[in-house]
């Protein structure tokens, strides 16, 4: 069984941004068991697990994308949008489009240092839509 | 409850390509609600979820994946299959080998800009296969 | 129907380790069909999908994520617990927490060079848990 529930999120600036306790809020009551699949609906942002205490690891987390995936590349076609729309396509795909966490005793599985990031690649604050399914 | 369709690809060139279409139209009838999981059985391509309209996003990407995974690093040690082969091994983790999308209302949710990617990360062109399950 | 088996695993050094077989042995028997879904606990290791037949291809993976995420980078402000923690971070989102797998005749749908590797991103060995979810 897959129910979903559409949640829009805030319009957070560029960044690295945790949201699990928004997520959570947010979604109904959590099966026995089963999953939550995460799954953003755009591709100039993503999805992704990491570290949920230090802030500063959110901004390294934005340092170093920005390293990997560098702007105004000679090569580049696609910059109609700005220097920060073809980048932010490629970190899309880098991190993902949906994340996927197992569901035990109607509670997330997440270690205890794992939180749920929103990444939010553009430079403008847009609001983004995530489906949240629960299969059971 | 689980089903499962495998779908031999065309066999494209290196390169990002466009395939929803080519999906959505060798999949069975959608269920009311579920998810689709594609994963592609091999270790030098991949599958992600990016820009759906502007052909020249792919080239893009072929050239950013190219500028982040080089070829001919004096490390490379496994280099028997030529310079393209390990680099396509990296390139297929970064991305990945599986997408999961949410389906609803017998139809995939997918935003309005997202398309399916096959990357294809070796020069000769190969028929990848592709598992595709619908959960329900 | 989702069942959970919660999977402690060796303690691997730093580098990418193929653990295709142990996770088979400890799984229960598999369902007809479904999907097995993998996911690790932790924020600086991650899961993936590769070569299974060469060891060398994951010495390779090992350079060429240490070529793509640097250490010592000179913006980086977490690094209290060593050169070696933010960016095993970084890897960490790269690669993903999380793979899945579709299930068939009871077996694990791999291609004949897929297998699991877990990717150990810190210098100091790690006990890891991966939770083993079945659907079905």
């Amino acid at each position: 069984m897959t129910s979903h529930t559409e949640l829009s999120m805030p319009a957070y600036g560029r960044g690295f941004h945790l949201i699990t306790r928004d997520i959570l809020e947010r979604l109904p009551d959590l099966p026995a068991d089963g999953l939550l699949h995460l799954f953003i609906k755009h591709t100039s942002a993503g999805l992704t697990i990491n570290e949920n205490a230090d802030p500063t690891v959110r901004i390294d987390f934005e340092s170093f994308f920005n390293q990997i995936v560098k702007e105004n590349e000679p090569f580049v076609i696609h910059d109609m949008e700005g220097p920060d729309d073809m980048p932010a396509h490629i970190k899309s795909s880098l991190v993902g489009s949906s994340i996927s966490i197992p569901i035990h005793q109607h509670r997330l599985m997440l270690g205890t240092w794992q939180g749920i990031y929103l990444c939010e690649f553009r430079n403008a604050p847009h609001r983004r839509i995530i489906i949240a399914s629960i299969i059971s």
